[in-house]
């Protein structure tokens, strides 16, 4: 068990009447438990908390008037996730996967795994299924390529991103989930907060459905997966934005953090950590 | 009230053992009431019905054997449309839109509406908000693609489409529905039977949310929209295919059927219909 | 007849040993004739100057050492072009073209007119051919598409920028020319300078072959054509950068000038003045 | 040397009056001389020979008549490359470049080599430079593309390919040759006849420049390069289409054929040939 404790700033400059819908509070489940969390807005502003999408991810949901505009957020967990053994994982079969997970088979807008069929056979066909088949995923991923800060943008897919061999967080879990979608393997898109991420960040990574739950793996190795906190989960990162505009507003400035209270997550990411569950 | 009798039959060769996910079984709706309906399978095979997806589609789901598997489906729905006046129907400003249907406003795979907000601003954006706007995208889309069988496949997105200026009905709806979503009207893909198709086939159109319900349009005005039966609905067409296929099997022969009992439809597509909800 | 003086500083950083060639001059031909040209670089490097590609674009080829490198140039040339009232000037057929010009109807890297066919014959197939389709064309390329700076980068082709809708000058000229390609008109990009730019820099516009000669047009309205001054010809912009590194070198500082010395060239570009030819 | 006898048979059905330009003929060079070659047209046709294109590729221009048309081509070819130790093969430098090699750097619609610098870095920047550096391109393509016939179409480029994983000949050659652009070899493609394919058709390949002059590869590996017969010579197959159409026809028939009259080709393709050059 963790305790993390995780927060944003993000500060707007409003130049007309504008609906936000922010996708930063933390996700509550049975291994996620929000001990205490907090909203401050200035200036204040009514605002509604509501659930969206196939896995209810927790919206701020607001409209704000010209101006200034900032929200700051303030979150404690408890991480108890499942901890397996990888070699004991399997890949289901897909008559035996739940219809709930049918749909992270499915092409998304920046996972078109419906492209990547003969790619993902040809470099990963011959791998014994299983936690280790992802695992190599994520590593291929991670070899091929280079973590480039503004190699990308909104429009970036995974397609894209395999061709000019760059990308950021986001890229990195487009890549790996839709070359284990493309494999049979359902897998989505998850955003979070992060311990030991620099810098600071929101971060992108991703999960995948084996034996019979969703484990989560990160092709950055950028931060330690028992130190993932979940935000938002999708089908990708366009389910998962941490600020959804309609109207017109600039970021001004932004800021994130994440620490452990405790002392039980791994410092350094290795890819070789336990098979961790928090779905 | 119209009552319509729908039916398909799907003729596979099965060289390996192969999972199947069929969503050929229509919709069962307050507006849409399945009166009976009926599978046969030849040979006979176990299989269940089940929910899958952010709308629940029907899914028949099974495993075959090697050999020839033949999958015949009959029913008769009463089709009882919510049916509205256009001039009437506004568009939902952004605050007011439920939590559920904002999904329905981000890019899936064959629909990257954050790629066209310009140009969707620059076709559209002058035109008063409501129904009149979405069927005027429906004209535009009508009048500026060819239906042309065989014109695009299915790695074809509604950008494609746009450029190539040639597709089919999933074409038609992926470039009206993505349209919407660009300019923040949410719209999701249907699939379905539809009366007077010629030559008969599955269908594909869309529904646009407006006021507080979704209206149903078809770019194509290839059958009145009075005479469509839901099966399907998703994001775009990766959510609504007809059969899903794991393993090794071939399509040989598919008829699809559509006629209607009562003498309600429309007999031919106008794009002045009023304005019908079913979902 | 008209007299331009233009001229260019490129200041780079150069890193690691960088072999340059710089398309910055400008071409010598019946039309346009270089009076006086000089080029300055500091510190002082040995160069040559060569021609390559289709149309001999003249390039100034040099390799620079570790440090600052900077390049002048600066020339004036005599414009006189051929003038033709546009209503006398028609299409050629196809079998009249000479065989010179049929490479610029196929498609080339940022002009994929193969993939435009049935978009150009469904706006421009009812335009009477010649020199207003041409004309038609551009208006049509202002008309839909925004002028932003820093909308597309060195990866966006013509269909890109048809779906986005915003672009620079070399963009409007890669729609425009690939339309008229995609309408059997042979096409070609032009680069060079524009008296009338505001604020200078180099600009990008094309040329279409209609009746027996190449003919200048300028999609983007931002100058006046009888002030352009040629310095590349190609298939489209990757045939005719400015500058062209092998090597490490990073561009400073750039500035761009040309004024006319004589008062013979429209102050605002219109759209409706006569066809002009200097190639 | 060799001798080989090339034929190919088109016949079509015109619709209307039809421009067609045939690049069918062999080329001929110093290195391929034609010894005897024969064109049949029916029903009989004017037509002329012209040389287009960077390399003067000889076209067959005539324009047909409505019915049936058919092109009848034949001729003999003594090779007599020139034939390298591979080992001796070094890359030139870029100043080294003679300047009409340069534009063979450039991206083109098939082959775009600017979205390839960073995988072609990381794939090929620390094999060293020289001809066996070009031949690990095509071992690397030969194993990562599958040849599919019919899995691409006239739109598909260099990096669609490289994401779907198969291709055909013209594919395998894109693909290599615009992996040689990213790396900075000057390198192109080459439509031909080739003793030994099978089914026999048109052949595909490509040529990189190395040392002082341009050396043949072909990643298929489908013939034994020293049977490879130019015909045309191109940035990329769209300066290489075997027939140009501008009109209504349509071909209803091809036969192609190479057979050597010698007996000095390698009887299949092993990868480990000794260069070869015939530009």
């Amino acid at each position: 068990m963790s305790i993390i404790r995780v927060g944003c700033e993000l500060r707007y400059r409003v130049t007309a009447p504008t609906s936000f819908l922010f996708n930063v509070a933390v996700a509550d489940t049975t291994h996620q438990v929000v001990r205490q969390e907090h909203f401050t807005m200035v200036p204040q502003n009514e605002y509604t908390v509501e659930n969206i999408g196939e896995e209810g991810n927790r919206i701020v949901r607001l409209q704000a008037k010209v101006g200034d505009f900032s929200l700051q957020y303030q979150a404690t967990v408890t991480l108890e996730p499942e901890v397996d053994d990888p070699p004991t994982i399997m890949e289901a079969e897909h008559p035996e996967l739940p219809s709930e997970v049918l749909p992270y088979l499915n092409p998304s807008r920046y996972c078109e795994s419906d492209r990547l069929l003969r790619l993902a056979g040809k470099e990963f066909g011959e791998i014994a299924p299983g936690y280790s088949r992802v695992a190599a995923i994520c590593d291929w991923t991670h070899a091929r390529l280079d973590y480039v800060a503004g190699s990308t943008d909104a429009r970036s897919s995974a397609c894209d991103v395999l061709v000019q061999r760059a990308g950021v967080c986001r890229d990195f879990a487009h890549v790996a989930l839709t070359l284990c979608r493309a494999l049979s393997i359902p897998a989505r898109y998850v955003s979070g907060y992060a311990v030991g991420l620099n810098p600071p960040d929101f971060h992108g990574f991703f999960e995948a459905y084996l034996g019979t739950r969703w484990y989560l793996f990160d092709a950055t190795r950028m931060a330690p997966r028992d130190g993932l906190v979940r935000i938002g989960t999708g089908r990708d990162a366009a389910d998962a934005a941490f600020a959804t505009i309609i109207g017109a507003a600039t970021l001004k400035d932004m800021t994130v953090s994440a620490q452990e209270l405790t002392d039980e997550i791994a410092a350094q990411p290795t890819g070789d950590e336990p098979a961790i569950s928090t779905a």
